[in-house]
């Protein structure tokens, strides 16, 4: 397996997480995201949607996506499992992922992208041209510190965000929040809730990844 | 297990499609999306994010989001493999589900929602009202066709999707070409591979549902 990534993007720190939790360590290739080596015909070769995370199979194929990388990981290394256990846990482990995706991540690039002076016409990820939005920018941001609340509300009940099990939901949100800190987006001061448990994962050895 | 439906929905449709393949009859409810039902107080305790589908599990709990939902199904009635066999199967199809939701759900929604009359400030699902952005709405329209090329190129060397077995990400394209069809926009005529899949899929009995 090889695994392109860039050091210093959300996206794949999310499989860098990810990886550390499971302890493997893979063979790493870095693609410089600044300098547009996403674009080059070589990497076009390995995810013609020209964005990392992607990674190389043993029979020469490539997986991108976050989540599928991640599910491919876990099937061959399940110890500790990070997308639940039983049905019920791996469907409410899928199901708050994707709100992470959907409500938080989704909405921080729309943010981030359409509003940042090095993004002009690269408000979306991957081989097109797409214009800034700035409408889009500011309901993103609102959006972000809504999701914090979201989140909030769940783990005041809950240890973790999808239940009492670190998971890959939380890798996901604790990206998010990293990410909201590039554009000066914070955990309110009354979300106490998230703040704890913001704490606690940051201290994972693995955030470090 | 208690489904919570709209039968004019696209998303809720992924998950009917999946079921009928899967052969199973679930008790359903129908949400009346048209009617604002999703903003009930009863339907909050269901999902409070006010989105269909959600599955009431025997436990009282529910999942929301697709892929949690049909992952669940698939969990407890494995046969016929509807998102993957192998981890690389597994991955492949993870990976092409991830694709159509990202790159041509979330657009296909941005076109829609953006430019619908009966839509006004309900730019995006959920409890919360955002004006309609209308750069929004003829991005998504671009970002739709262009996708349709990407699903074309795919599905020049595979029967499927994702390969060479029908899945979840062929039961998300579908509903996505569909969908399309709402705004008018239908499978380019030079995207022959496409409308091969198009005529194919769309043949099976669970493209009724």
């Amino acid at each position: 397996m090889k695994f392109y990534d860039c050091k210093t993007a959300p996206s794949p720190r999310r499989v860098r997480i990810f990886l550390a939790e499971k302890g493997i360590d893979v063979e790493t290739v870095q693609v410089d995201l600044g300098s547009g080596e996403q674009f080059s015909d070589e990497f076009r070769k390995v995810n013609p949607d020209c964005v990392v995370p992607a990674l190389e199979l043993d029979d020469g194929s490539c997986i991108s996506e976050v989540l599928a990388i991640c599910q491919y990981i876990e099937d061959l290394n399940p110890e500790p499992p990070l997308l639940g256990h039983s049905p019920e846990d791996r469907a409410r482990v899928s199901m708050w992922n994707g709100k992470v995706e959907q409500l938080g991540l989704m909405a921080m690039m729309d943010a981030f992208r359409n509003a940042s002076k090095g993004l002009v016409d690269r408000a979306l990820p991957g081989p097109e041209s797409y214009a800034q939005i700035p409408e889009l920018a500011e309901r993103g941001r609102n959006r972000v510190v809504q999701f914090f609340y979201r989140l909030n509300d769940q783990l005041e009940g809950n240890a973790f965000v999808a239940g009492d099990a670190y998971s890959i939901a939380d890798i996901s949100a604790l990206v998010l929040v990293d990410f909201a800190g590039w554009i000066k987006i914070s955990i309110p001061d009354d979300a106490s809730h998230l703040k704890r448990w913001y704490g606690e994962v940051s201290k994972r050895p693995s955030a470090a990844a």
